[in-house]
């Protein structure tokens, strides 16, 4: 496998969560147990310290702990993408900089609040860009529902022109799937240069956005084996087979994606899937109450029913 | 059927569309042709002029025309609350008037925007509600994602008990379960004055919201017959069935839950199950693409596909 | 005079307030007197029916009734803009035909909130010009503390290239010191065709704008008579004059210029000039408490003193 | 004096740069220099970490070291409050552990960004309030224009009743001159416990919060010895001259009080002021360009030819 993250990427680039325990200490054992977990899902590759992965409730020292924890366990099996989005440019430099040195694929970057226009985007990402110089491959995250930041897909692909370390996309603007086929037709390898365009949101609209040329799936959906069993049967044509897969786990999949207790939710069903010992998020966080611990119950039972197997089951 | 909306009301409260010819003039006998499809689908009420009825993009002597023809089309047959938000309270109750003399059954209102604290939006309610008077029942609508105001569930609950006028709450903040869970448990009848909670956002957890207890939905899904038939199963005891028919449609109805291009999508499916003649929205409104179109064909066809049965038919 | 607004545009356009009496009924009469009072200010123009006109507040009907009226006493003295903002398209257009056959120099127009990126506001932009046709003046007011929209220098050029109707700017986006020197750059005459930029934010920033080269003032500060002198000083070249002035009525300006309340401020000052008989804003609106008014009567008291004249007096 | 911050704070509480170097790198012989400005200017305290002390792009390692370094420098003559507001909350307590231990005399908490309502808000300062336990005295900062974060009088003033160790109050919500009034009246020592309430953003209302019971101000203006002057003034009795002084600087205080560009103006002042070496802003940042810094040069002459004393004289 190619030790730096490429355009050519494609494929279930699980969100990570970052485990906690109870106290709000890493629970580093779990790291491993969720990398295990991660690769028994034949997962593609992995994005470690996103929004999913509390980034932003670390230390500095944490965050190099813990990507470097993860990027032992994973041992060079999948590319590891790490977010180093942060106030300061200079932070985020040496953060890049410590992860690419302890092997991760590339770097992921969402512009910092408070950019209101293209131009603002524009001239931001420059001096990232810059600073960070042309050998870190980085993947560009469009989440404006949580940054505030809005910038169009002309703003993103004259980015992309200017610099070809920019080899990712990480579509989650919602609604966004305009965009993305904006975006797809303008990466598509013959009209411009390739790029990978990986979705987020939740997966909400994931079979949409494969029919529309997304690459694959970069989000924290604690399901990511279906994930990976949906993306083998859009490559091999099934587009049918794979909706109807999809289509099962949805219930599931949308109750997870609600922002805030969408994260307590994940690392619940993480935790009763045997991936992490302990579903806590570090405070400020929400904890699940017994009414939302019931409903859960009650989704994944259905889960269970149409599936036909265990929600521990992989596969 | 009593003639006022009562804190007794359940089931289905269709969002009802405002229907335009192509020209953006509006049409009025498809207002026919849509009560007429809203009532084959045995919908227990109707809202008129909310946000999905493009109440904003028309002029005061359209409001109360289309107000009026609805009205009439409805003939009485089901209540009929009417959007009467609006940045002016004077025009708030000059239009809540005409329309309560036309026959409606209440008035649904929205805090406007701007305002900042739960303080400010009692502040606001509060000079709605005295200068509207005890009379006109009224649905508090607590849609933040919109409006930009967000309030507690305290907040709300104050307003209730100091204006008895308040019979129904539509609920749709978003994440908003738990709030769902705290003004059923104060509104229920024992521990505080039994009042109406309908649910909005599209129905994307119109299962969980039934089992924490909400009183129906007031949501434009496109499929009114399907939400009526799950409206009666739960109220028939049999959960299990209601959450299978739901999943059914779940694909579409996340699908048309999106921001912006839901309203498209929701006219073109209406149009398409022969309810309005043109799909037309108001400018400024975003129109459907050839890739729009096609990723609908695409969901409606697995639709009747999983549910046997053409979209035009309803039941 | 032109009957027409045209890009030469340039001095004091003041935004009028909206005369209301206490019980919220429009007061004709005081759109008489105050429209006296500003000409004996010798403002430049007028801008009717903006934010601190309360437009939104307004009916249909009462908006046109207000514009006729404003435009009769004004009876072809000097250009009156009338803001014609609007959700709706449609109405808007049409109030912008109603207001331009009553005699009005041109329109105003803020891009509806919601639009997230350059690209959406040229659409609606375009959209919108292209419904109101070549032939009405156009001014592009530029606030997005309020709209929540927010678009380049560059955005506006290209707007300003494709539509020649586009004949004055109204600056204020804040800070915007910049995209106001940009602008003024592209837009002087020589590299571009000139377009009257004019600023608002309260005037807060008048001088400097003044420097890089505004073409006056558009604002609803309650001394439009020292706006005038100031413009007259500039244009004089007697810039440190002009600061000079200014600086006598900053604190004053700088209290007016406070979101919300400021509106109540300015009521006031107007009736206490003899402008208005009555100092209400419709409901919703803030009311001054007696701390607010004791702390106006200090400003003024102070102005007063430092300007040596009393505030009714004009010049 | 005291070492621990007390509900008894009045005055100016200067809100301090952090100086860089050039290339970004802390510049710890600056930090030096700008304590003994700050000390000759006669401050009563300090106030360090905050948003003017780009607090968001130091590691974690470099918070500590620059907070240190100010502490030694400040040498116990006057209090010192660090900012330690975080995304996590284990940070923040860490941070203000360290703090404290090395001599800071208590420590400011802003709200973190996407709490919604006063529930939110009592929820979320409840867990960190806990956290830090009883005997670090803590300083609310209320700044929703850069949080996103509104919350009431009342919710306030609930937390502190709860919790002893709120012993200050920093207002600067805008308009915000009501909410300082109400919490004025209830804690004045009389009806509730007295709290201190020092004013932010920027001294742009500083002379009427005074006047509604202010306890002095907590801001990062240039010119702190004018600052310290008008505090002495006011507590002399002597408004109108505090008034007259405070107005001889508002063109300048007006000027620097602008979102973004304020942060690289007021650092350029203090570099003319002598106060340190270099004026550059950590990246992100605005730079200063050839109008900008014309524009300044302007504002800071017309201020020397009113005071009669060039600026670097202090007093």
């Amino acid at each position: 496998m190619p030790r730096l993250l490429s355009s050519d990427a494609e494929g279930v680039y699980v969100i990570a969560a970052t485990p906690f325990e109870e106290a709000g200490t890493v629970d580093h054992s779990s790291i491993d147990s969720l990398v295990d977990f991660y690769l028994r899902c034949r997962v593609h590759g992995m994005t470690i310290l996103g929004v999913m992965g509390e980034f932003q409730k670390l230390s500095e020292t944490e965050t190099i702990d813990v990507a470097k924890r993860f990027l032992k366990a994973t041992a060079g099996k999948v590319p590891v993408v790490v977010g180093v989005s942060n106030p300061g440019t200079s932070q985020l430099v040496r953060n890049a900089g410590a992860v690419m040195e302890a092997g991760a694929a590339g770097v992921m970057i969402m512009p910092v609040s408070g950019l209101k226009t293209d131009e603002a985007v524009t001239g931001y990402l420059t001096g990232v860009l810059k600073a960070l110089g042309p050998s870190i491959p980085v993947c560009i995250q469009d989440y404006p529902q949580l940054s505030g930041v809005y910038f169009s897909a002309d703003c993103f692909l004259r980015l992309a022109e200017a610099f070809p370390q920019i080899v990712m996309f990480k579509h989650e603007e919602a609604p966004g799937l305009r965009k993305l086929s904006a975006i797809r037709r303008a990466t598509d390898g013959k009209k411009g240069r390739r790029i990978s365009i990986l979705c987020g949101n939740g997966g909400i609209h994931l079979p949409q956005e494969y029919l529309r040329g997304a690459d694959g799936a970069m989000t924290g959906f604690a399901f990511p084996d279906m994930m990976v069993r949906l993306h083998g049967l859009y490559r091999a044509g099934k587009a049918d087979a794979a909706e109807d897969l999809y289509d099962l786990y949805l219930p599931v999949l949308r109750h997870e994606f609600q922002p805030g207790v969408g994260l307590a939710l994940r690392k619940e069903i993480l935790r009763r899937r045997g991936a992490i010992a302990c579903s806590a998020a570090r405070a400020p966080a929400p904890r699940l109450d017994a009414d939302d611990m019931a409903e859960l119950d009650g989704l994944l039972r259905r889960l269970e029913a149409k599936t036909g197997k265990p929600i521990r089951a992989i596969g």
